[in-house]
């Protein structure tokens, strides 16, 4: 039986991460994947999802500008689009991805992962001994709603919708969260005709209440039919394509359609029964990602419904490896689990960190809420130029900020001053003296600063 | 004879700041002003020099974008480009500043500001009181070095550079500093052939060295000529246009000459001496803007010459202010005086704060180093693309950042990130927990974060 220090369960970027790491502290490492090295966020994700979503942004921008839209004759190249996005997810062969593992001396073993027991992994056909610890990283996959036809009428998933060989005319978007959104944006941006069925909820749900408004504002303006009263009841697909049948008695058809209403996670055949943790849902772990009662056994990543982002599988893959070296490195801060770092990659983009107003109320804290105009400053003349709003949530007991969300054009980068703000536990009477160059959009945070009379 | 609680000396965005703080606090406030309201930084920097650069900048990342460059076919519109930087500075007509002062009740008294005396003020032809304080703002102008036949060749300043109304064909550039590279900047992409005249001390002295090598050789590849050995020794203007001598015996000729060596503080004719205080180079303050030895005489902006930059007269104005107010809000960090944030927008921009490596050491600190790349990261496949260095500077005795120098396309709003870490003194192993969102390009966090082996 071979036997290494740390064994891991998927080898998407949490648990390459965790490989990483613990391997270059000088342990035996294997790790365990059936599907792509690199993970759903290079193939399937993050990668080929910006991809598609950057070029319509870009040129909307180009557009906009005095003395540049001049310039711009043409339309998208869609094809261009869609050769950089094989480019970038190595024509879905995971090869590129794989010497980064053998560089570091971690042995990577094809076929899937599953616990045996107390530190036994059957990896592919054979079982292998973890001496010091398990990492089971294997994340989520796309969950299909319980809607009448829609198994029968090969649905997109996010697989499908970041990887598709050519832009169809026409697609229906079941779903109003970041995939969904993302989706939509990416594709009418491509031309295609998308109808959004976002739910009772509208977009976003999660963020506050401004971003998915502008964002299913924006989507309207550039023709999406945003549809956030009905549901979905049924689905059929036929010669002329897929039906959706709606609550409220309407319906839509175009020629596919892309399903985006959650992920679950991989949790059912990861053997956790074999060591008498429960084999269902999210894998529970406490702060040093260890599933509770195995302290020889972790779980990062999506597979424990933290906060199912790739960065934060990264940061998770730290503080594991970090506890398994012997250097805890857990912090409570706000900027973790529900109130982790996003970024929506639509236009308007949506950046947010910590709690939003209604989580922060629901939390108890005495807040004061300072909404800015994105744009609203010097900086928003020369660049940007898509609007926006930028909220600051205020715990004004402690004088610290506990949320930050920024919409607005490019506002992605934006995002790290609030998150170190956050984390940091800045007071806002020493925070007024980080003063934002003139003349940057960063001058969101003179204006929060003037706000509060600082 | 008028009286009021506070006098101001210049409205640039120094004096206006300052004037609205202590107005919107029920003082009685005048402004006095003999050029524009707005200052130069409306007029002939800031505002216009951003409006000639970001087209150039946009236009270069759409060329270089998979799926937007074939939409891009035409050149810049230079006359839409130079109307839109006239729409921003009002066609050199200040009327559009004007009733942000009159909407909070400020007194704008236009003419020639000095002291004559304690708490006395000439403005114009008549003499006012200043009950508690005057405010001194009156900024710098372009110092024209001594260059033989320098005056007499019509040289522009940053004045004639920001407001031409047609892109000459050709031009020298005399200064490597800011002011200098970015007109250098603005006038090769909107069409001229520029010689740079950078001195010995190459490009963007003050900075980390990487950061003028890389803007020189982007310059370079942009056609420029630049010049870092040689210095100018004559100069010359007849019906062929303007002819510059050289240390190293070559010469250049251009259409025009752009001077952009330094600047000087207009303190000669304002009345220091009249209450005692020294009336030349800039006017000396301590750390609440007051001048040493008067309890009701401030001075702020590049006037008093710890920070020539629109965001730190801004903040110096609150400043002051506030100790006018009776609250006093003076703190010490590393982001003020040289260390100030500060961004130059070339292509690539350098964006800086805090010390530098040489100053860190020269200050006597024990610092590590950490260079990244900025563009490697994934967010650097999607967005920038124009390469770039990010240069971390850590007091290792204090476990905190120093400095920052951030280079690449685009990162004018990386800044403010790394201003909250150095003035929030946020300790590393606090500040490795503020995840950078994937895929963004603030990810050099990460990949500090992960040269440190937190």
């Amino acid at each position: 039986m071979r036997s290494f220090d740390v064994v891991v369960i998927g080898a998407g970027p949490g648990g390459e991460v965790a490989a990483g790491k613990l391997a270059e502290a000088g342990l035996s490492v294997a790790i365990v994947e059936s599907d792509k090295v690199g993970g759903e966020c290079s193939f399937y994700a993050c990668i080929p999802s910006k991809a598609l979503l950057r070029p319509g942004e870009l040129l909307a921008e180009a557009r906009r500008t005095a003395g540049v839209s001049a310039a711009v004759t043409g339309p998208l190249d869609v094809r261009a689009v869609l050769d950089y996005r094989d480019e970038l997810i190595g024509h879905l062969d995971d090869g590129y991805q794989v010497p980064w593992l053998t560089e570091r001396g971690i042995t990577l073993i094809r076929g899937r992962g599953r616990l045996a027991g107390q530190r036994r992994v059957v990896a592919g056909d054979e079982v292998i001994e973890a001496r010091r610890a398990v990492i089971l990283a294997g994340g989520t996959r796309a969950a299909l709603p319980d809607i009448d036809g829609l198994a029968g009428a090969r649905p997109w998933t996010n697989r499908e919708a970041t990887t598709a060989e050519a832009i169809p005319a026409s697609l229906i978007v079941i779903g109003g969260g970041v995939v969904g959104a993302e989706m939509t944006q990416a594709y009418a941006s491509l031309g295609a005709r998308v109808t959004l069925i976002a739910g009772g909820h509208g977009l976003l749900a999660r963020e506050e209440d401004f971003a998915g408004e502008q964002v299913a504002a924006s989507l309207k303006e550039q023709g999406v039919d945003v549809l956030t009263g009905a549901t979905a009841t049924s689905v059929r697909r036929d010669d002329s394509g897929v039906t959706v049948r709606l609550s409220d008695g309407g319906s839509v058809t175009a020629d596919e359609i892309l399903v985006a209403t959650g992920r679950t996670p991989q949790t059912a055949d990861l053997g956790l029964e074999t060591v008498g943790a429960p084999a269902d849902g999210y894998v529970r772990v406490d702060e040093r990602m260890r599933v509770p009662g195995h302290d020889w056994l972790y779980a990062i990543g999506d597979l424990n419904g933290r906060a199912l982002f790739t960065h934060m599988a990264k940061y998770q893959a730290g503080i594991a490896a970090g506890e398994i070296l012997g250097r805890s490195i857990v912090t409570e801060h706000l900027a973790d689990g529900a109130g982790s770092p996003r970024v929506i990659f639509t236009e308007p983009q949506v950046a947010a960190v910590g709690l939003t107003s209604a989580a922060a109320a629901a939390a108890g804290l005495r807040t004061r809420v300072v909404d800015v105009e994105t744009d609203g400053n010097a900086g928003g003349r020369f660049s940007g130029g898509g609007g926006g709003t930028s909220r600051f949530v205020i715990d004004t007991d402690r004088d610290v900020l506990v949320g930050v969300t920024v919409t607005g054009t490019a506002v992605a980068d934006f995002l790290q001053a609030a998150t170190i703000a956050i984390v940091g536990e800045v007071p806002l009477r020493r925070l007024r003296h980080a003063v934002p160059a003139f003349p940057t959009r960063s001058e969101i945070w003179l204006n929060l600063f003037n706000a509060l009379g600082l």
